[in-house]
């Protein structure tokens, strides 16, 4: 069993030029329902976080919200830039 | 195609009290060999972001670092306080 091949699946690369990739994914099992959803609020800290290590387009940040089987789940799929930050 | 059961598999509960769980994933798929390794540094500060909204045990977080494939994960499995943060 293993989850890497459902973490950031292969695109195809139409530009020829690789461009490096982020997923970051939260997921919060609850037991009751209710409850305070933070993850909406989460996702632009997170961001802030990993902004101090690698260079991120403010357009290349997509985020999804979901919810399943009692599960809250937070995406974030993230291209980086060329350039890291020091 | 569901990552929902690769996400916080289910545990059998033993004590008979179901705790919240919290679990975070960074995946990071790298174009070139080598390049700065910030995944160690950043479990920590993901840390203090999350438990600006909800209660985390020191002793309840467990941190696994994985490369596979040409993508560097961290993996952090949190159990939660029963007492959310307000």
């Amino acid at each position: 069993m293993s989850i890497f091949r459902y973490l950031l699946p292969k695109k195809k690369n139409t530009a020829g030029v690789a461009k490096e990739r982020l997923q970051i994914i939260v997921a919060h099992e609850r037991t009751l329902r209710g409850g305070p959803d933070y993850l909406p609020q989460l996702h632009q800290e997170l961001l802030e976080v990993v902004r101090k290590y690698v260079n991120v387009d403010a357009d290349a940040v997509n985020v999804q919200l979901d919810r399943n089987e009692g599960i809250d789940v937070l995406e974030m799929n993230i291209t980086l830039g060329d350039e890291a930050v020091n």
